[in-house]
């Protein structure tokens, strides 16, 4: 069993950025700048966007932060977008997700440039990876498919089950891994809550993502020997071990499914430090093609 | 085994939307009006915009053709559909592809205004039907999500096996199939080109959706007992009995698979009809949204 590292090769991919932006700069390039919105003061999406922010300093982004109470009207928030959209030292910007209830996701979303959507949510882009077009696509996703390449995982005609059809993740990785290119060229199968023989399907696989939100779903007798276990979930469990007061916890059954595997990532430490890559990935490339 | 006959279903359509644009128009509104671009003079191309002109007569809808040569400018085209995206009175229009090499299918999808893209082709159609959002889905697809209904077949749970990912067929069925919804909510596998074990997967399968283009290739022996078939399959291929000196041949080896089937669509008079039948719904959509 070989454990893929998402610590360890999300360093090595910062530093490459570091690098490019040092070599953006020197060329008269002005500096990559991401902006975040954060909306009222949910703990997680704290946590989130301060990770982000902090990844930006470590390339050498510029980036802001632009803050709203949990009672700002969707008017307002559409006008910062607006904003965003139209500051041109912008080249990419999040809207930190969940937005509060009075608030549609759908109208903000769409409201973003899809050419600053580094979140990679608006359907322009979503349409766009279906059709293989150049896009922006969304950070967990794509950062799973960096450590497939990275880990020279092999997918092409390998079988790849998604467990989980959310549209920024499980929906988006079973259309890249379909995708003709490498990694890609897999058979995929989406299973969901409505899933019949969920366990059938499961160990017919030779890559599972594993993408529901259920800490500990995947058991080893879910699991072939041999197969390739990406774990997405990040679900906070209350835990007496930590000063925060809780732990990250997979949807992996991670000591007795780890055995089986050929690869395996792990939960913390694996996809989650891929997904701010990602973002910088994404606006780096916007920066690029202004 | 009982035939789902898209002619039959596909003129109860015809007669639902021909009573409802009788009905907006006596409430004032105006004629939905379907415009089609066609370039060059392809057999295909040719039969198939007849086609969908003919149908706009049969319910009730303008018509209009813009017809351009094999040579025009990919300037040319885009300037055509610029003015069809201004033009009030068209409430949906198509490009019919294929378009000649020196022009960008892609630029010219992309130029389309989605609310007009009554084919769904646009990234943004395309984007919006992964979230769920509204959106104009490609004919092929909706036509088949309308047979599944309209002929009650449960899909919720069930297996279904996708083969080919093209973004017009495949791909946008197994997005419609696993999404929440009826039909939908089913387990759904891509197949393709590279699938290793093809048989041994459609074997599974309680719906079969063949969609490469390679005629008769479903046998009955990749097809388990009591599976609903759908044969998006329309090859042409030489034929002495016919007056054209072609017919249309499916994807599935119907004389043997359909004695094992619970439901299977014919080719032709299956899945064809319902194509058009979907684009009409689409400009309609389009009509009453304006």
């Amino acid at each position: 069993m070989q454990l893929i590292d998402g610590k360890k090769t999300s360093q090595a991919v910062k530093l490459e950025i570091a690098q490019e932006v040092k070599q953006m700069i020197s060329s008269g390039m002005k500096q990559p700048h991401l902006a975040a919105v954060l909306v009222g003061n949910d703990g997680g999406s704290e946590t989130y966007v301060a990770a982000k922010i902090k990844s930006c300093e470590e390339v050498g982004f510029a980036s802001s932060l632009i803050r709203f109470g949990n009672d700002v009207t969707e008017a307002e928030l559409l006008a910062a977008v607006k904003n965003l959209n139209e500051d041109a030292d912008v080249d990419g910007f999040i809207v930190q997700l969940p937005l509060p209830k009075h608030i549609s996701e759908e109208k903000v979303t769409e409201a973003i440039d899809p050419k600053k959507d580094v979140d990679g949510f608006h359907p322009q882009n979503l349409g766009r990876m279906i059709t293989g077009a150049d896009a922006f696509v969304s950070a967990t996703p794509q950062g799973i498919m960096e450590l497939l390449k990275r880990y020279n995982i092999d997918t092409k005609g390998k079988h790849a089950v998604i467990i989980g059809r959310s549209n920024i993740v499980g929906r988006p990785m079973s259309i890249l891994l379909s995708l003709k290119g490498n990694p890609g060229d897999a058979t995929v199968t989406v299973c969901h809550s409505r899933t019949a023989n969920l366990k059938e399907i499961c160990l017919q696989a030779d890559i599972i993502v594993a993408a529901l939100g259920i800490p500990e779903f995947l058991k080893a007798d879910m699991v072939k020997e041999g197969a390739v276990v990406i774990d997405v979930g990040t679900t906070r469990v209350p835990s007496t071990e930590t000063k925060s007061g809780w732990r990250l916890k997979g949807d992996v059954d991670f000591p007795n499914v780890s055995p089986k595997c050929s690869f395996i990532t792990p939960v913390p430490g694996g996809v989650g430090p891929m997904t701010i890559v990602s973002l910088l990935l994404n606006t780096l490339k916007a920066a690029r093609h202004k």
